[in-house]
């Protein structure tokens, strides 16, 4: 089994296994050893034995005649087999694609369509039981891909992907980037990094650590392997910018030595190892950088303006706006992303790309959408601003509209219900989670 | 043995050591094991084995008298003792200190003054064989502290230490600063990087794995024994500046997918580490943006201007500029940036500070003093520029006058001649080496 890495101090609940799993303990054979001979022969006598190797045949029997069940190449996977959505959670994965008339990729959901099997390709997607990850992964496995999530779960959730754990075609891996791992796949989606800043400023060598060592060992794979690897970089390469809005040809205005710096020059120079890996070795990269998403998903209370905003009005606390609420920021559903990485993946170019919703709103402006959508009654708080928080950030996507041929679609007032679905039960979840304690 | 790690192709003729030096090689006593106890039994005759006993006693005897000798820690270290300068270089460690009126720092120069044995630190100097770290290396073995450098040799050599050899004071460890290293030590100068453009795009993922790995490597050494460390950075991290000249406070114009990003993004998120492990772990450090310098042991033909111009001149070759050669660089002698970093290391504060000589030319004029210094018949060839190259740079350096009382005091006319003798030296010889083959 891939060792366990412990990366933080955080709570990981969501990571214990349900008791029912795990065989009950028995103290007493170990504080007695001497009854040992004779609970053998308590095994060894009537037939016990033979009763066991009978199951051990059934089971084998499953297994070779269902050999795609027992796919998992051993190197630390969990591969829950035979165990459909438990938590009515199922239908999330769902929910977005295949309406927006993106026919390329929409070959139903679910299933693999008769003829695609031999096509099929093998994805690993790293950070993959993340937000946009999770969501990603739902569409590839829609797609008819076989999909490999790589996640350690330091932000990353099971929730998000306990509803693809019944497909054969979907494989979970709990592995650290940081650590090189060795698989045989053709695409490589590389998102695995903590991306908001109370998870990133956590613990910030750490997270240069992931956006460091983490992208070379996948460049590494990557080179090895012969697969095509995406980057998913972000707008805070252009940290607080001069240029409005941002085009892929500006260089940035980031702090080297400030306390965001362990994100956005950890991006940047994630960014370079890509290039220099394509430059020098010919590997095959894709390079997004991806503006503001917010959906179904996304960490409650990770201290993103949207995830705060919603799930203050949900549970009827004031929205917090810092500083005088006038930056702005443009906000993207995180399925129209999704397609963007796609199209940027398939697509012949090779970045890097903007993929985000150039619709700018001011906090202000965000918090009246959100008053309108959730509760007419909430209210506002003002807050001392941050340090290094960026005043206005807005992609040009005029090149991904000309060369992926793609543009956001989902409007701010279109996505923001569906994310609040998602939110307000998983918000009442946890109240009851808390009054049942 | 610490294993000797081969990082590139480069040539290292340096690095072999005087034939003389290595005891006979006697094949006979190899291939005939036979004779063996007839050997030995002419080791035991005629009192031999007691005159091997006698020599070692008189050889412990001079260790046991002089015990700094046999100060080594036996991890992988070259310490070559009783061995005065080989070849005539050994003055070069002394010619430019102790004349400027640093007197806190020039307590004499080779031998330890009375009364400071005890207050003696143990430094260790990343990168301290290369061009900047062996003058440095100097000046604290002249101060009176014992140096450690660890050097991997991809830029550095040993003939800029080889006069070092010989001091129990010294001591040389083959090291990759990728790797982690253990050493019981009280000050890090971690200058290690190829820093050149020639070097560090030779290969730009090495660099980055350089800059990371080593700056983590010697920030969690530096955090684990209670070590003061100093980072050298560099004017790259300001790119090609839009502000001129640049405040340590810019945040800097760098092209983060480039082809020289690898060492611009490289040295920045260095910096940020540092940060990172002062803020999150009270690491103490110190941060140094080094602006263009030039000196004796400069490489010859590593693309930088000032030893291309000199060297070409030396070689009646003529002098390359790219460009239109208005582009302007400013120009610190090596003895001067020795000094700040010193003051930087022994002060209170953290930096970043801009240590560089404010003196700005444009590549044509810095011919125009090479020309008058070296050769007035020397001629200027123009090709065009590379990418990426900064059009200006030049360093206020009002915080370090301010906060280390620091500034340069070397004109490019002053030191231009010291570099020229070197070089002259060095060109000759290899001349010679090359009409000798």
């Amino acid at each position: 089994m891939k060792q366990l890495h412990k990366q933080s101090a955080s709570a990981r609940k969501d990571e214990e296994m349900p008791a029912s799993d795990t065989p009950p303990y028995s103290p007493k054979s170990l504080k007695n050893p001497r009854s040992l001979p004779r609970s053998l022969n308590y095994i060894l006598k009537e037939q016990r034995l033979l009763f066991v190797l009978i199951g051990i045949v059934i089971g084998a029997t499953f297994f070779i005649l269902q050999p795609s069940l027992s796919s998992s190449d051993g190197r630390g996977v969990i591969s829950i087999a035979n165990r459909e959505s438990i938590d009515g959670l199922g239908h999330r994965g769902q929910t977005d694609f295949g309406r927006h008339g993106y026919g390329k990729y929409t070959n139903g959901v679910g299933r693999v369509p008769v003829g695609i099997g031999n096509r099929r390709k093998r994805i690993v997607v790293t950070g993959g039981a993340g937000f946009v990850g999770s969501h990603l992964v739902d569409k590839l496995i829609a797609r008819g891909d076989d999909v490999i999530v790589i996640d350690n779960f330091f932000t990353g959730r099971k929730e998000n992907v306990v509803h693809l754990f019944g497909n054969p075609r979907f494989e979970l891996i709990r592995h650290d980037v940081v650590e090189p791992i060795l698989l045989e796949v053709d695409q490589i989606y590389h998102l695995a990094c903590p991306a908001s800043p109370v998870h990133y400023k956590h613990n910030p060598v750490k997270t240069i650590k992931t956006n460091v060592m983490g992208t070379l060992n996948m460049l590494g794979l990557a080179k090895r392997i012969g697969a095509r690897f995406l980057l998913t970089s972000t707008s805070e390469v252009y940290g607080d910018p001069l240029e409005h809005p941002q085009k892929e040809t500006y260089w940035g205005h980031v702090n080297p030595i400030g306390v965001r710096s362990c994100y956005d020059e950890g991006k940047r120079v994630a960014e370079t190892l890509t290039m220099d890996y394509h430059r020098g070795d010919g590997v095959e990269v894709r390079i997004a950088r991806i503006f503001n998403t917010y959906g179904p998903r996304m960490c409650l209370d990770d201290g993103r303006v949207v995830s705060n905003f919603v799930a203050q009005a949900i549970r009827k606390q004031p929205m917090t706006v810092y500083g005088d609420g006038k930056q702005t920021r443009s906000f993207q559903y995180v399925s129209d992303l999704v397609y963007g990485l796609i199209a940027l993946m398939e697509g012949e170019h090779i970045g890097p790309f903007n993929l985000g919703n150039p619709g700018e709103f001011t906090m202000l402006e965000l918090a009246e959408v959100v008053k309108e959508t959730i509760d007419p009654s909430a209210t506002v708080e003002f807050k001392p601003n941050t340090a290094d928080d960026p005043h206005k950030r807005k992609p040009d996507i005029s090149k991904a509209k000309e060369l992926l041929n793609w543009e956001p679609k989902i409007s701010l007032k279109e996505g923001l219900p569906r994310m609040v679905d998602d939110f307000r039960n998983r918000i009442l979840n946890e109240d009851e989670g808390r009054g049942s304690r």
